[in-house]
């Protein structure tokens, strides 16, 4: 897996010596990103450069070729994935700073306690009065993690810290990391049902399907004892398509599984890129259920405004027609040559929202008239 | 219980004008507090101007009293409280705003697994690179909340928030409500023992004491029916005196316990002021084992800077040396004739916070040589 590193460098303050930095990194195969000056001397500059490298070693031996250079140093370089996780990603503060006697008269004693209990009288105003309508519960035991596999809640951390940036930041939404510390199906799902009343949604994220047939086949023998130490099959190709539900090719070789091998019903995920296994059309045509290639999209796109858009009507369940609304907009707001819109632009996920709420109103899955206030 | 109303009040732009208001105001009983201009214009002003009252019907007799002055109008008049309460109080958002593509890479996909892994490599550094080491779960379920009584977990969460404001604005500290919807102590403990991997502190919030005996004295006999209701034992002073192992007296009749009758290891709470039914050295002269009057303060003083003190040294519980150190840092920090220093000063929290730190250091408590990153 490439990793971004950024060096902090102090460079002689003279025309030429960045370019002189620069070439030395091309050399050393480093790919510049970003740029940073840090500070300007009388006979140096400070600068911080991001480079795309393959690993460990190659960061290594680009420090050693610029210190080599003359009047140039590094100051340091560290992994810059982890420089950004310093202290955490989230924070949760108040909507509204509480400055004087009357605030805190307001927001907690004794004004809190007519919160509570216009909520007690009515328990529909919980929407309008708490954070309740504007929050998701992501909740994990970091059994299925990424690439990384059975990690546990803890060192999950940082991918659900990252869910909820951007639910913030794309759409609003307050959402909050749970990490269940529990690998038994029935006791994760009576912990998230316990702890699920301050939540508007419920985020299921990272966690391992319960332990069912695996089949596999590879033409490499390197892989098969690994697999089986995992509980898998390893099998022919035939016998994964004549018996698997759900079948997933990662072969690199377009085209190897003929529109005849596939059976009424299967599941189809063909990801070798840029030429699948076989079309998705194909596949469908076929008779498969459900069919797609490898071009496959960071779900950064989807979650934030589906779940916005859940919020903003109460729906009760995130049905078929609210995921299809989200997919149809997401594919309408694509412009040029994309596939997908800038998963940055906030527009995207005001529409994706927008779309969702709809399509629950419509499909009867919407419990509130308006939004709750705060979203 | 008084409330805080805010009246929004069109007033002729005349000198005079405010003066006959507040005038109209105190003839209705109401206690201005803040006036806000909302806005001024040739003819009239917009204020909204802030009464603590006694009850909703006192608000409306003051909404009819204004509207017969001459060109005031009331617009409308409002519980402050649930005003500022629209919305919920807290936000859960990024330490950092992700802008670029950079940015995305650090704190997503790719960077964020090799955060992930560096946990996986070595648990410790979850402090570092996650908010976990500043974090604490509010974890309660709604059975005693405030002097509401069991209300539930939704309708307490105004409070919950409440205090999670002033976690993080007076010690830095992320706390997140954790609403637990069950009534059975072992299911409430195994839950929060199962999403406590994300907190750096467990803070357990307005849950009632299981089901004990409880005995009262009141010569009132209209609250003996309401008491009883509640499974309380009506009987007299001479047997509460003689057989509770905790007597909370409010009484209101100063010097009422005599020394003599408290017993050795007795919990004495005489919360009648100004002169409480005993002094609190005089029952510990007695036997007690511990004594209070009703010089009581609000515990916000105490639980920001306390659970801040522990998350800056990973501190594996709250024992008796720390509290005591907070107690002893809040005594040393009062000024004046004041009983406890302000509450919303932020420089108490953080003494509190240091002095808490030490105490958990030097009494064994601490696991962490410094404090985590980001707090």
């Amino acid at each position: 897996m490439p990793l971004d590193y950024t060096y902090r460098i102090q460079i002689p303050h003279r025309a030429g010596q960045l370019a002189t930095v620069a070439g030395t990194i091309a050399e050393g195969g480093g790919l510049i990103g970003d740029v940073t000056t840090i500070n300007v001397g009388r006979e140096s500059s400070m600068r911080e450069i991001t480079l795309e490298i393959e690993d460990r070693d190659q960061a290594e031996r680009i420090i050693g070729m610029l210190n080599e250079l003359d009047g140039v140093r590094v100051v340091w370089a560290r992994d810059r994935a982890l420089l950004k996780h310093e202290g955490g990603k989230l924070v949760i503060e108040s909507a509204h700073p509480v400055r004087t006697v009357q605030d805190m008269r307001d927001v907690y004693t004794p004004g809190v306690a007519r919160a509570c209990q216009a909520i007690v009288e009515n328990p529909s105003l919980a929407s309008e009065l708490t954070m309740i309508g504007r929050s998701v519960a992501i909740c994990t035991n970091g059994t299925r993690v990424l690439g990384l596999g059975d990690i546990g809640p803890v060192a999950s951390m940082p991918v659900m810290e990252g869910k909820a940036v951007f639910y913030h930041q794309l759409a609003g939404v307050s959402a909050m990391p749970i990490l269940v510390d529990t690998k038994d199906v029935d006791e994760f799902v009576e912990t998230v049902v316990r702890i699920a009343p301050p939540f508007g949604g419920i985020h299921l994220e990272d966690i391992s399907a319960p332990a069912r047939r695996v089949l596999a086949s590879d033409p490499n023998p390197l892989s098969h004892e690994r697999a089986r130490a995992k509980g898998i099959e390893i099998t022919d190709m035939q016998t994964v398509m004549d018996e698997a539900d759900v079948v997933v090719a990662t072969t690199g070789v377009p085209g190897l599984i003929e529109p005849e091998m596939v059976r009424e019903g299967q599941v189809i995920l063909a990801i070798t890129n840029p030429y699948p296994e076989i079309e998705p059309e194909d596949a469908l045509a076929a008779g498969a259920a459900f069919a797609a290639d490898g071009k496959s999209v960071n779900n950064v796109l989807g979650y934030p405004g589906i779940f916005r858009g859940a919020l903003l009507c109460g729906a009760k369940q995130i049905n078929p027609e609210m995921k299809i609304a989200a997919a149809e907009i997401l594919a309408s707001l694509t412009t040029g040559d994309e596939l997908v819109p800038d998963a940055l632009d906030p527009n995207v996920h005001l529409q994706v929202a927008g779309a969702v709420r709809e399509a629950a109103i419509a499909s009867g899955a919407a419990r509130l008239d308006r939004a709750p206030t705060g979203l």
